[in-house]
């Protein structure tokens, strides 16, 4: 006989985020849809806004003033939403994922920088286990909450985290990632900057300076200074994340490929790519889209001592939606990865 | 010593394509610049709009309430605005081309079939000459007012006008045009359909029936039936017409050669496009974009008398600004080609 | 205790359809895979090929040559490559599903008018079934061979289908199918054609009169006369359909309604995609990439009894691989959606 | 009475370089064409490799072996062709501007640390002048020899030039530079790694570090250290460079201002975009295609010390054919921006 499924409903599934959650539980095993919210959508199929779920998932929206009792609570909302109602929430469901940013940063004041404003509920903070199993995967088992993550935070980290564990960089010297964006990353909402004929073939600055996910990364690392930049490029789905570090000169292959194995050798989602010939010799975001992977390589210059570490993921698969249900997974005890097995396509 | 140069003004200089008709006319040895408004933007520089303008052309955007006489005005007004404002304009200007549709059809009930409307200003229809010099050369010669084209429509006219003018065309048999369109074809606003994670690699039916520039190609051609569907694809600038044609089974190439041959032999700004290897065979908007071309060619089926005609532009260029200018070029008796010698680009 | 699994091995899996059949088989609950093969990548691992696969199949590719006995043969060779070797697979497994052209025709003389040469192996021509599901379901239970499926066929067998089967087809007008191609329909070999810089941004006429495909159209519609007409324009992975047919004019919705309905309605990979608002009226390729779906849907104007009928499907999913691994189900009595549940994905 | 013009000959015409400059002389008021040359095209139109100058530019390409004497030869020969052929060329024309790589850099100890191999002219190094206008102005007037520019090496030098200049830059710490790239930057010849299906949509590390432009940038900018990673993007044209560079915490807006002002504010190809709204805000080589401008602006963090800095080029004009005819025109004496006013498209 098998095991009961857990009830999972999603406050906020119109969005590019919360549709993401929304096809990746349609498919997993250990799952059963409760609720699906959306105000502007009360009524609706959800494949009249999402038109690949069209005949997979014969749901309606429902507003989240009418939200019923469930297992698991995913809430994709916009940014201050969260705070806003997750007192509420948690009458409803012992488990709640958050995927937006209100409760990634365990400091206030890191929170109160970056964000420019004061937390509303600085005591739930601590109460959310960041949402990168990657990062805190033993403090997921058995959490009632997590957050969900920044989607270039994610990357960024990923790329940063085999060299900063291994204690290779020289932080005297500045760590700047520079990071490729894709459109999806600002939302379902349509804006002059979106707009096909000014946004398709752009490669515009997003923010070069200031990006709050700059924070997360911060957090996660450990370290005092990480510097981001974001350039939009033409692509829906992806975040490409090209780090520049400094080590000292003499670096050798084989240590770096042990630091970036030691750190990744046993994660089911991250993959090490770093070939030295052929057409896929590096991480890229195209082949990961729909996918929970992670792909990070690195090129190394010896006689200098510099490091370009990379990392590949689609932003609302492990930069969002496919992280958070891996979360769901280690906090709920299912396999972990249940429900994220798209290999993602090639070409 | 030179000729004096006309002073040319654009109404709705900001959309794109009174924006191009202004990039157009910065390059035009026979004119200089009046005024170019805007009513949301007055005072604003025309590269706040236009990037590509940004110190190519200092102008100021002012309201048309204060529009001044000028030699020639052009109008790049949404549907509907010119009908309503084209008995006061004439008054500023001897010399007026309207880009929009509202004076492109000569019978007021085709106007209404199409518009599903009546015209306001039925009179004023057939002062004006239809836009298109590859049809109305003479009648623009000296003429007042004229009319733009429909980016559709004059992809449709190009590819069907050889055929039809030399009396190959079995109109027993439906003719029509598929026409694959780029996303500047819907104008600068944003919308829900213009998102760039939506529209970006779409191929969208657009106007599978009853597209408006139907209306256009049956003047044009003198035709009782043609017929359009439009889709959108990956494209900013462009408009590709496939057009399906019977003639008599036994059709010779030596035959549709003569045909388009005399068509387009002396017309500056349509090319036939018609080769036998590599990989321009054919026409492709791609090389077109920001040029006046028309690129031409075709594929027959001598068994059955098919003949696939095929016609790319630019929409903002042949389909719009670029009619426009040559348009102003004959009625003022300049040389055909002042202002657009651009090549457009490879690759 | 489970099934015991099918072994299944692919011949040709280093080409873009052999790829996808592999994907497609690794994530399918009643198959093992035994072996892949590919000449030119003997002993490389599959994800030097295909990156998507990285980590998810630790396979080597095999040659041809050391093909062990298997219960299923996929063949996804080049055009004219089965017919040499059938014979001796045909000793290997007593199941093959062969993804190339040759055995799509079961009248030799169509295959000689379409291909230009003389089948090589007419008596086996009736030995296979044609592999779309929606046409030979029936004649597929049970049977030893299927032929795989033309890309543009099955999309434009797809879009007409409703309508031919319904009689509601004026035949005495000719039948049009404009094809919107993706570029991975010329297969995984680099190209002058398929040169980036030159490939990106194209709308380019492939084939408009006489393509390959029209023979299947012709064979599985049962009509004298079909044409199509072949434009790949800026996608990866999609065919998009815009199929011209004419009706008795006066034809109402109703009659369309349970014309596609009678059609698709029992189908589980046909979607009917007929919307009266929104952006997702019409079938897209866009959220097809990676499914087994097809979207089918039209547009009418019944003052001409003008009907234009839409189908979209990813050439590699429903075009290729995925209907290859539907027949398998279905010849095989599996689920007839085992290994095919991918939603596809928004945006 | 008009002054002669002089006659220009291209070696190499049917690259995409050798194309771009063919392109930009066809429109130069001061130029005529003399021969164009392709060992693989004898014989060919231009048109039947670049479809943009059919109709434009009945011309034919010869072989490099009937050149005939010229008052300016372009060469846009693959690395290491013109070092071989230099000395036969200076025969045939008094001023030789070679796009190539071969005499960009004045040491012979750079040049073989960066290509790997020994100049084989080194005494010819001198003879060159670097074909930058705004690092060579002076040097170019009266020049008989100009090198091109390294695209990336352009986009990297004109990034960081202000700063460089004014003194603001902290080299205490690394200077990296984040290319973003096209695909011609790879030329005219298909591969595995431009087959469109692989290559579209994809972000992909092309040199995360040693990139040979690196030597130029590091002539140029007389700095001792300066790092380049080139990724490529889906873009055809179009090099975007962020460099992160660091001076003193508090640097002021309009300290930076000064030192952008005063390092372009009477240059004719640079513009400064640095706009505190709207969507162009930021340099974007989208609007820069087919273009000689380099747009550049800057994002900066006073806290930090830490300025962005940004500049957007088409690698094939301001990085290739543009800044070359640009060398010519100064070298002769001509109107600096003759050949050069294409404004670029928007949208």
């Amino acid at each position: 006989m098998s095991e009961p499924k857990a009830k999972v409903s999603i406050v906020g599934a119109s969005g590019y985020t919360g549709g993401e959650v929304l096809r990746l539980l349609l498919n997993h095993p250990n799952v059963e849809i409760g609720q699906v919210t959306s105000e502007s959508n009360v009524g609706n199929y959800v494949h009249s806004v999402h038109p690949n779920l069209r005949k997979v998932a014969p749901l309606q929206f429902v507003s989240a003033t009418v939200l019923e009792p469930a297992d698991v609570l995913f809430l994709a909302l916009p940014h201050g939403e969260a705070q806003k109602r997750i007192e509420k929430y948690s009458t409803l469901a012992k488990v709640i994922i958050d995927l937006s940013a209100d409760f990634r940063l365990r400091d206030p004041k890191l929170y109160a920088k970056y964000y420019e404003e004061e937390h509303t509920l600085p005591a739930w903070l601590e109460k959310f286990v960041y949402g990168l199993p990657e990062i805190s995967r033993e403090a997921l088992k058995g959490a009632k909450y997590a957050s969900g993550v920044g989607c270039n935070a994610t990357a960024s980290i990923l790329s940063l985290l085999p060299l900063v564990k291994a204690g290779l960089v020289d932080t005297s010297k500045p760590i700047t990632v520079d990071l490729k964006v894709g459109s999806s990353e600002g939302g379902a909402s349509a804006s002059a900057a979106s707009h096909h004929p000014e946004r398709s073939g752009a490669i515009r600055t997003f923010a070069a300076v200031g990006h709050r996910h700059e924070a997360e990364a911060l957090q996660a690392l450990g370290l005092k200074e990480v510097y981001l930049s974001i350039t939009s490029v033409e692509m829906v789905r992806g975040v490409m994340a090209t780090a520049q570090v400094f080590t000292q000169p003499g670096i050798e292959e084989k240590t770096l490929w042990k630091a970036y194995r030691a750190c990744y050798g046993s994660e089911p989602f991250v993959r090490i790519v770093h070939e030295k010939t052929g057409i896929h010799r590096h991480p890229e975001p195209k082949w990961l889209a729909g996918t929970n992977f992670a792909d990070v390589g690195w090129e190394a210059q010896p006689e200098t001592g510099r490091i370009v570490s990379l990392a590949a993921i689609d932003n609302l698969g492990k930069g969002a939606a496919g992280s958070a249900v891996q979360c769901m997974n280690i906090m709920l005890g299912f396999e972990e990865s249940a429900g994220l097995t798209f290999a993602g396509l090639h070409p």
